[in-house]
């Protein structure tokens, strides 16, 4: 039994949730909170020094960093649920590329979103901080529509689209309930919208919803 | 033959050079400039449209990413040189959890510090950016010092070490060239110090030296 440790609406511990049902390994997700302190806490410490969600503990190994997380559920259980990576050598680079690129260009410009939005300031909202993240999300979005041609990022669901779509739902969500001005989801071209579309089809898809936006 | 396209003193250039040493790999590289605008070329961007080093060419696949390139290089030649990754399977996650680690934390500490003291900005160097970056980087290195217990990070040397090895190079280098007082050779733990002399004793580490470096 895999013990998975996440807070809601984290966008890398919802990949690390996606890849968890996409492989149909039996786990038990303990839900942190943040504002409790519980990543602060002794016992989390001890799983992750540097206090942050997803982690997870399977046996005597701990495990932080979702997409280490995410290579190493296929690499241990690579007969489990469907697999996360293409079999073939040169798709699987290509994945791995995007998963670094979703990480590294669309995660920064949501986390300058988020720190925005969501933390926001004592000062308030920095407008011209919003502006230049928001800019650098829609010119990656346009990246993605051009490369995007199978259904999914990389062939069949997997761990690139794991990576990408929790980023993408949440910038969407603080356009929705913070910054309608934002427009990102109107920046979106068609494939990427067919592609959230058929994300949000996938079977365990709302199984893996962050629980404190169900209510919402 | 493997086309690796590089710029002297990227770190995450220097990180696929010392991968490709370490496996011996024949390669051809392609050493770009960043001033004379080789990045943004049209011949480069074909290879990676963000127009970012390193890239390579081998075959018909064009790969970006350094971290996606190191997966690569292991995956397609797994018997080649040395390994990149241990063989277990619990060992490996650890490793690509560290390789995460750095690319996360200490890499951008760094890269505020390169912002702030390379790429200065028009009205100076801002003192309060660094000192934050600062404080981040010598945190990072002190759990760093703290987590390591083998002669490299995970066992033997490979990827995880190619991952830090240049981010700790080139802030040390920014230290020596651009600002003493930063004092973070002086904040490395005996660990780390012994680490980093032991990456500098690789046989090929020489081979895989920044060229503008040397000279200097």
């Amino acid at each position: 039994m895999i013990h998975f440790y996440c807070g809601s609406g984290s966008p890398y511990a919802w990949r690390v949730w996606l890849a968890l049902e996409h492989k149909a390994l039996p786990y038990e997700m303990h839900l942190l909170s943040f504002s409790a302190g519980d990543l602060r806490s002794d016992a989390f410490r001890a799983i992750n020094p540097r206090g942050k969600v997803p982690a997870i503990v399977d046996g005597d190994l701990k495990l932080a960093e979702s997409a280490a997380i995410v290579e190493y559920l296929e690499d241990a259980y690579p007969h489990a649920g469907s697999p996360l990576f293409p079999a073939d050598v040169r798709t699987r680079a290509s994945a791995r590329r995007i998963i670094r690129e979703a990480d590294e260009y669309v995660a920064h410009a949501m986390e300058a979103l988020v720190d925005q939005l969501l933390f926001t300031p004592e000062k308030g909202p920095d407008d011209e901080a919003i502006d230049g993240a928001r800019a650098r999300l829609v010119d990656e979005l346009a990246t993605f529509e051009r490369e995007l041609r199978a259904p999914f990022l990389v062939g069949e669901a997997g761990a690139a689209d794991f990576t990408l779509y929790p980023l993408v739902a949440l910038s969407l969500r603080m356009q929705d309930r913070k910054r309608p001005a934002l427009r990102l989801r109107e920046s979106l071209g068609p494939r990427l919208n067919a592609w959230l579309q058929r994300v949000e089809a996938l079977p365990y898809f709302a199984r893996a919803y962050p629980p404190h936006w169900r209510a919402a």
